[in-house]
């Protein structure tokens, strides 16, 4: 941490601030520039004594010299976490696919998809039976029946479920219908939920929340590292900006940055992160190129028909031209598909 | 609603969405233009039925005409909501002044400010029993002994209490010890914590997201509308844009835009609208100009010693300057204080 | 400047970096944590050292602790520059009103919004000659003819003309018809236009470029300063935010955080800021409660006539209207109008 | 365009509102839904006739159901437009190359460069000699003496050269030295300095406005177009957002949608796009995979002594590697290299 002192503090000052830092255990280096003196302040990062010190008279600003994320930091963890799921491992050189409807509809929508998708070669099926809604007056997901659903779709096809949780308390009943459990964008600093899901052993993909900071995200990842889930799986789904062609601006920057900065693995949602089903393509071909370690791509068997997210959907016949496309970009960058 | 067709469509597609149209329930009335056709479609707005018309080939947007909120819209309810709350009304004439530290910290640290406040002309002390913090690491609040301690403000100085309630199973345990329950920017799409607190009949003060457009506030706040509490304070307090000498930027303009297009109350929150103490005069100041309802103001006794949000509280001295001031910026307004 | 180090850089590493800043001619303070070692770097701040050192292995950032302005700073100029123009003093206790059209159409509807603007109160008309358009397709500006009734409106009102200039070469005529040179958020970063304005002695109004951090706002002014020309007013024009119901956000703890950082005068557009007529009384208000020097305002006689930014002007009773309340506010707040 | 009216405009204002749109040359249709009436117009798009309606009481929005753009879309032009320069074709199946350092500093620096550029396979060499900096007090450029020296790079290396015009009175002499000329983020509304591109044949490369929309990216394009320079190359290089770990968010989605909207070439700048060398493969690598005609990359011979933008700078053994990498990848999707 670095104490940037106000232009003209006093030699009080300054040493009142300095005491200050070492009656909160904290060494102290102090640095006389011509026009600011600074103090470089060894010890712990914490964020409650940055703010008491940007409160006391004479401290102009406090930096932060180290990242705030610590088990989700590659400098504590160099290699990278690979997630076995199953046959599936996820962070390692397989991509891995997920594919599947916005929302659980009904049996036989739920079926047609997840037999074409695992078809074109998806490991994953992806449905939500809890839909997070902007409006109160739209269809809120079959809940329970939804898991139910999932479940048939499991035993019948052989492929593993990823599907939303949406609070705390429904979390044991989604885990044991679910192979991931996913955490998704308004959630992302829901922090009871994310301190249950810290709690069990289940993946967790955790999406980016829609105006999240990339240190913010890796802070909600430490949420469930911190309490035992080494199992987390970030998912970059794209950000806010002031473009309104697209529902939102993916950001897939973030896929190589958050590899640098941590061992977890990272997927890339193009279906929401664009909004649209024919940028979803071109952005799948892009995401595999900047490194990410999978896709999730909303595949709806008749998306003029879907009761959510239609118009960001493939349906199954797009979604298999695509996998093939894929293959040869993943292995252009030394990945198999 | 409006379909707008891609340049180009059949005769044989326009027809076959009109068709998809009225089999919805929906009139549609045809304009053919020298470049698009368009169809105004009669009926309810339904974010399904547009996304199911996005899907189909031909369609190149779906524009609504009708806003989504209906119960928290100025049509359904031309007159000003006001909320009372003991001898306190929000939303008529008197400005409100809810202030107070962000976290309950000890039983001394809030007596001292209960008392400071209510002496400057507070009507509400606000503080945190339950802490969102974006880091697992940081205080996270004093929870039930922190509500303890609010009841124990209540009953000594006759202030209210406004206090943030983090999760939907916590509602009635906050609802005991809270005159106003606060939904925090993170949770304002949280939509269970939304439905249990629509089930209640205390008010909820609603912050806005820190990415919300007004449209999704209004939309969160017609949730709780929509299961019968209509006892709801809308709360601006910065959004996110990329300008870093403030930690958000407060958007003074959502509060005549909420008045137009909506009846409930609207308060301003300069202290984490900029997160800078030295801001919150001149933007509490600007706020009550622009026609809010009332102020949320972090005051602390001692700032360098605060647990959380130290450098943008006031402390008691400066807040009580602050109030005074403000009694002729009201007046100005014809307001009073 | 504080050079952090990487996680782990080795001595050798820390000794080369440390004479490469020697060689600079920068004095340098080594403090070693546990975690990291960092330089702190005494001597004048040059951005191009900074891109040096962040280029070199073993650097993981270089952090600025004075701030890049100079002549635009309050630490060189403590008290508050008041730009006098004729009789009317900006940035001293009166507030300014710059009131007009935002296009040059014609002399009847120029001399109609002066004489109506000057009654209500305004000390400056402001219109455009030139006119930035986002379509080449759009009214461009009456350019020459423009600036000649512009001159006509001050030979016959005497009202002082604000204008905006488009480019530098250009600078020379519309000094001679304008009292204060506007330039346009586009062209905030238009350093050659910049330079030139900096070579005159008008008075130069600099809006805020609508993606533009205050600090490259104040870099824009120290272009204007750092060659002469000390006769500078700040605009804040609203930012590019997520936000769709508004035109911009306007950034209203932009006022505060100027007067902080800079002793030049601040102006407020609240027109273009929002983009709405009904938002520009709410909106002026609360600027003048913020601590504003002054008002920039669309009036015009006919909103539904006028070729350029129709739904963000008042209509002149409306404007009349907007004194007489603006008259309480700027009393309530110490200023005159 | 589609003129939304208020709830509750009476028929009265209904058929003022008409006979205005009549005068102005427009057919109109009526369509009168529940809750509110829509009229649809047909004609010809303008931006004046939006704003004339759109300050008329009982108007509630106007909405545009075509595009601005004319000439620079797809409707207009189906087929993609390729530039040939020399033995280059800028929007064919090969991919273009342009690599460089960000200024033009000296004769040896950049004949290393252009030497290790051409040998590692660019067909352009980008250096600027006109420099925008957000600081005065930054370096500037070598001006006129740069372009001779980017003169000399083409007839020694036979690179072909591409470099930043940045007023519109430079354009003739920029236009002697270089193969294309760039138009830079602070200047894509600089309509005075498109005016001037638009008059000359030689291609001109524009770059995205850091804030700027894809269809004011477009609208600027068409500055150029409706000039009869069609000779016009896009370039995505990264949109200002909250994110402060990459310099700027490099929008990728850009490539595809650009693409669909319009027949224009688009390259990409994943230099200026994150700010940070170490993203750049990456970036690089999605940009070819999403469908990018083209890359601009930021190449030193030594970084560390660059004097501007060392940190996002390639050395030039990086750049060889990435341009192998690359090669690969572009195969993938059908390109070549």
């Amino acid at each position: 941490m670095i104490v940037v002192l106000n232009h003209g503090a006093t030699e009080e000052t300054i040493n009142r601030i300095s005491e200050k830092l070492q009656q909160m255990g904290y060494g102290v280096h102090r640095s006389t520039g011509k026009k600011r003196t600074i103090l470089g302040v060894i010890g712990e990062r914490r964020e409650e004594a940055a703010q008491t010190l940007e409160a006391m008279p004479g401290v102009e600003k406090v930096v932060f010299i180290t990242r705030p994320f610590k088990l989700a930091g590659r400098e504590f963890h160099p290699d990278n976490t690979v997630i076995e799921i199953g046959p599936v491992k996820i962070g390692a050189g397989e991509l891995v696919l997920m594919a599947g409807p916005c929302a659980v509809e009904s049996e036989a929508q739920l079926l047609e998809a997840a037999w074409a998708v695992k078809e074109a070669g998806a490991q994953f099926f992806r449905a939500g039976a809890y839909k997070p809604r902007t409006s109160p007056y739209s269809f809120q997901g079959l809940a329970r029946k939804g898991l139910s659903l999932l479940e048939k779709v499991r035993r019948e096809t052989g492929l593993l479920i990823v599907t939303e949780v949406m609070d705390q308390f429904t979390v044991s009943e989604v885990a044991e219908s679910a192979d991931i459990l996913q955490v998704g964008t308004r959630n992302m600093q829901n922090f009871y939920l994310l301190r249950e899901l810290s709690k069990i052993r289940k993946p967790v993909l955790l999406k980016r929340g829609m105006s999240a900071t990339i240190e913010e995200w890796l802070m909600a990842a430490e949420y469930l590292l911190s309490g035992g889930n080494y199992n987390v799986i970030l998912c970059e789904r794209g950000i806010r900006t002031f473009e309104p062609y697209t529902r939102n601006t993916l950001d897939l920057s973030a896929v190589p940055l958050v590899k640098q900065l941590s061992h977890l693995p990272v997927i890339v949602d193009p279906s929401h992160g664009t909004g649209k089903s024919n940028l979803v393509p071109a952005m799948s071909r892009a995401a595999v190129a900047a490194g990410a370690d999978g896709l999730m791509i909303e595949v709806h068997p008749n998306p003029p028909e879907a009761l959510s997210d239609g118009p960001q959907s493939l349906d199954t016949r797009q979604f298999a031209g695509l996998v093939e496309e894929l293959k040869g970009v993943a292995q252009s960058v030394g990945r198999t598909l």
